[in-house]
């Protein structure tokens, strides 16, 4: 692919819609190779319906929302008149649209230290879904029960990349780390309390990782974790 | 790949060479599909050149020793007498043997905000040849001169996997993980003084990047970030 | 001018109006150039009008009230039977009286990183117009699709000061201030989630920004950032 | 003036000369009405050498150079055999060539709360100095004895531009900011001990100031102070 | 004084009266000279009944209430049928019983920086009367604003005892303790936002006093203040 | 066991020998049933010459001394004349006389995670030995390649308390203690670098353990591992 | 005891049920010694009435749950219909079925600092109750009035483990830990406020012990430090 | 004593000796009651010495220095040709001239955990001896062996003031504090290891105290609590 000069002209000329609060971009699909995502959290309902309708007009077929409590859900549903639905209601996470067939190299496989951990699981796991994944969850397999997650060596060891989701200490990617040779995202979640320090802990934790391959995302930001996923399971040469 | 009852039996059986200081992991090769690498901070010259003629023994062709200080890689180089050896002194990363042919998906690109940001990229470098990477450095392109960036628009848009090394207010993987469809690894560096705090504010900014697709390593981890790097240039569907 | 020892004196003798809660200045005008603001946070709906009562009384004709609730802005208002009132209820800042004409050097351009850091942006905004500047407002301009900030270059190269306010990693006043040659006044927000710990990230981000030109208030201080900005628009040689 | 969509292709086309190590910007005289400043740290003499002499191939005439250790100074010094330098061991400071005229609107003034502040301070003075500008300085005027402070009033108050630098509590800018009606820069230095935490204390003291119209820059930054008040001092109205 | 060993075995037989979820403590005006205090937060109004009801049976006069709600006020007053009864909702201290006749060296002198201060302001002040102590206010006085505090300089000057109050950037006793040849305690408040990290600046600011004769108590801890402050203006040369 | 009155009043009488630097504890072996240790750090070889010289006078066999450089061991070893002497360079720990005979319920079990955290389990090893534990140490068995640490289980399973060293994420105490029935105690170390934040990571991912069983001690503290764990292994039930 | 290749292929076939939301370990008893344990915090009722019933029909006699709000222990004691119930609604804790006679070396003895350190202290009791321990409560003897807890000292002295809880400076397990010769478990509360920063403090503070045989849990931990007293109350000498 | 307008301006006319480096107060004896102190650390010999003259010139029979290394000393001493000098090494103070006879109510007790405590606690009482108190040292009297600190019981119910020097858990201004009725001012300091951070824990404690009449000054800031206490032990009610 080549990256001309009128490329970076074209880039400035109409790159996207302005909606005066929000400047929804509707060429990244082409420069990026995925739809726009919508961020719900510190956007009202009637803003999130609005850039979704913008998307929808501008031909995306699925388009995923984050972080958006189930009344903006409902209300963005209603008004837009939309046939496919998915709703995690403990993730908060929606996608509008069809779920694309998965492509990609293999099987993004998502684990979690407990069962807390869930809901950022869940956000990962959609997340990738909704990005053209086949996805594999595995949850409650902490450290302080090893053997819960050796009964899942082979998935683990088959995977193309492994979301692995925990608070407290956040061991369970050095673990995993050591057990696979696929890349690794860690995501440290805000369960726990006080020395935790709201996910910090988990966070330093994987940051130290003694396993190599580790890389780590925000706390409780399962959205990054398959996002970074899916880019890794779909990685190619470039042109 | 089937990973039956029996492996783990062996796995316990033999799986590392006991050197009493250390317990050198010979079957990495095969479980992980990469070569033993020596960490060779707070390791005496004398225990590393034992760990690496154990490596030697059992058969490995190249191995890459992070944070050794010239002194030390001489005592090793010496007393092993091998015949080909990279040394990167600002870096501290050894190679012993030959680097490995280039495979994988791509290239990898190494950015760097600035000059002294260089010492890290290059252990990302290094050890991504030294796991058969092809690898392309761009130095010295930070936010606050954009436009050195994009002169080198083309490069980062045919990358497979982004390297993004940045010290300060560490914003570059941002910028560029906005620009790129392929997966971005930030490594926050400790070069700043006052409140970049050894490269935690440059840590938190990579955390919180705004743009998806970006995941990161620890402070100053170069060897971690081409290690993760050349995962993802090497993924596949598992079997 | 010269600032006398009687001059001192003087203010020593009747500087202010003692209302017992708080002492209100009513010299301000004439030592530092600009009318009493009152900062709402933490004063009952009772002490506000007060306040505000005893300005008017001394003469002044526009007052500034930031973070004061919209029901103590009714109550305000009602009491004072005044004409003009401008007031934003993200940003929870009120005028009382007539917004003064612009005067200053140039154009007071304020960009924010996205949509949630609006608020702060409008604290910002609305400060500087009530304190005499001609104000442009660019919002949703973030580093991670940078051809959206691109798009207003013009604009950015011909301020007179630029506040740039961001939440998460906060890169957006390094990418300005490495583009423009005037004074940037950079504005952390507390927008984020995990490790932006409250806007600390941010804050961290722009203190070590690698651009020169940047400096920085308090977190979500958009008031602080308008009055520094105007002072800066206003800027003299002194007498 | 206009920024054109050819500006921004001729910004990509040659914008700097690259040595490798450094991408020497030379166009930012142009783009920024600044000369290149050489940030010393961290580079070696060599690096810096190359630097200089490129600035000066391309026609700077005045060169300023940070945090270089005066062996590198003398090195750089006997192989330009430039006629003017000035160097400030303190403050590890030093400019090439001729210090401009001062012109902008008005004085800086440049305070600080004890002696051990004095290197910081020299280096924001010289840097305004080297950018064109009238420097004040009045140094050890901190609040435990503020006669001291009372006692400048008069150059104070006919500042164009207020440098506050302090160390420990960091009161020095609150004190001085409610005292006058320009701009103050406030910059923390690492000067203390226990739990000033190297400068961190009087950093959060400066970021919470109760008086309006101080910014602040980075722990120890006087550069980025004196480079800030310059632009301050040459505000213009854009165009 | 003589401490004997008679007085340990003494201490041990009998100092408390057991209440099982407190252990009363009713020797305490005769080891240190002052009636219990209550620390009311974190106990229940019934809890606060009884060991109040306790210590007016041990003979105490006057008890000291700290950080107890409205409610339990009212409880704890009406279940007593006592006389006396001073309440000060914003700080929420009580004192049952009669307030002693001051004694003491001096004047003990309560500033605070600004409005919303007064609250633990007035926590401290009210102690401070409890223990016998005369008391002055002085408020809104804030180094923003210096000359409002140096018309109360005479109060200040002749203060055996100043607690110097406040938030944000603490800058208060610095400025006082330069003043004054007096002990001066500081108390930080959590007041501010942002960076004031819920009164940490503040605290910081106070403990790297730049003036000699400060001393810190904790966050908001205006009963240590004034608790201190009583102690010291009844300092004796023991016996 | 009854601690009477008489006790304490003895307690008072003489329980130390005074040597104006430091007071001699020479009762504790009879009140805590150990030796007196002597923490070296901080003393000069004069200081721990003579307060072993006091200890030994007052007839211990025994004496531990903890962080003593080289220097200080040869110092104190020559003026003392005394035949049995441990020294171990590395972890700075001495012990000088007869290594007592193992008592206690069982083994005690130090494992580290690498091989730098040796040092540390050294101190931890030696303590517990100049205690009267049978000690096993089993190193380098951290979780990134946790088939070494399986290699051990019968060990791990079979000890009656066990030592967990490990620096970086700190993760092993929380598998080891889901392994096993017997109390864990995890001592964090400083080994690593950047976001490790000198053993922070460590320290607070043991104190967040999903595993129960486990109790921390201080960075770095393998003497205080090694008491705890030694009062472990001797616990009775009182008398 | 003999742990064999055996035991691991059975630990990986069935060593838990899966419940899909929760993987529950019914092999722990016999691996571990004790029942499982449910920690209630982010379970809804449901999940724990789910998880309590599975681990009913494996044979469980004693279900520990912990942190349950009281509608929860209403819901599932209804649903299971048992008899013995045990809630302490200030712990939140529950035990579901007969209390275990006591086992054991001897006492387990609670101290806590002041009178709201007693849930902690209490979550910290029925823990080491439902484990098979005897328990002897001592609250409110925190050191700022030592008398307290020296009238204790028989039963401190007497005890074979000790567990001190308190927040705020955290100084009781220091002075107790140097009175008595048994393992002492120190538990942070986040009792306190200003700069306690939600148990931060106390959790340093017995991380620092000057005294030996002092190790520490989370903050608020007192599940953890009841299990762990109960293992070293039943240390043994493995096989 | 009245503080007349004339004060204010004789203040600001001549109230200091302005050294260039250093503006020295020559008028705060009369201001404050106290000898100019010398802050030595970030000075060079030189200053000291200028500074030192010029206090003798204008009168000062006794000055303080802290924090001067040895070899300042011998430098300021040998030009100076005094004949009193006090230094001590350990604490690197020193006082020139004759150290005034005590006054003030009475006794300071200067108390300290640990060895390594002793230089902090020599800054202290040497200070409080220069101004002019009784000084009476208690070292070595932590709160692990509590036993010791009881020997001194009436030593510390008579003090008019007492010090409390403590590191690592910093324990003892609370025990000492809940045993006395006189104020302590407490000091941490930077003895210790990991989880101290450098006299962090300490400080927290400190400020965290359970002990009414506690305040703390800043990590090893001797000086300042020996100044504190001599202000307080001279207490007076003003005029």
């Amino acid at each position: 692919m080549k990256y001309s000069d009128e490329d970076i002209l074209n880039l400035k000329k109409e790159p996207y819609v302005d909606l005066d609060f929000a400047k929804v971009d509707i060429h990244r699909k082409v420069r990026q190779g995925v739809s726009e995502v919508i961020y719900g959290a510190g956007k009202t309902k009637e803003q999130i319906l609005e850039i979704a309708k913008t998307l929808i007009e501008k031909g995306n077929e699925t388009i995923l929302i984050t972080r958006m409590c189930e009344e903006a859900k409902d209300y963005v549903v209603k008004n837009l008149e939309i046939e496919n639905v998915l709703y995690e209601p403990q993730a908060k996470i929606c996608v509008l649209g069809t779920i694309p067939k998965a492509t990609g190299h293999g099987v993004i496989v998502v684990v979690t230290g407990g069962t807390s951990d869930i809901p950022v699981a869940e956000e990962a796991a959609i997340t990738a879904m909704a990005l053209g994944n086949d996805v594999r969850r595995i949850y409650d397999v902490g450290v302080a029960g090893i053997h819960r997650l050796f009964h899942h060596l082979d998935e683990l060891m088959t995977a193309s990349v492994i979301i692995a989701v925990a608070g407290m200490e956040g061991a369970l990617p050095s673990v995993v780390g050591g057990l696979v040779s696929c890349p690794v995202i860690a995501v440290p979640t805000s369960v726990g309390y006080g020395a935790s320090f709201q996910g910090l802990s988990a966070l330093l934790s994987m940051l130290n990782s003694c396993a190599s391959g580790v890389s780590v995302v925000n706390i409780d930001n399962g959205f990054g974790a398959g996002y970074q996923a899916s880019l890794i399971n779909h990685v190619s040469g470039g042109i």
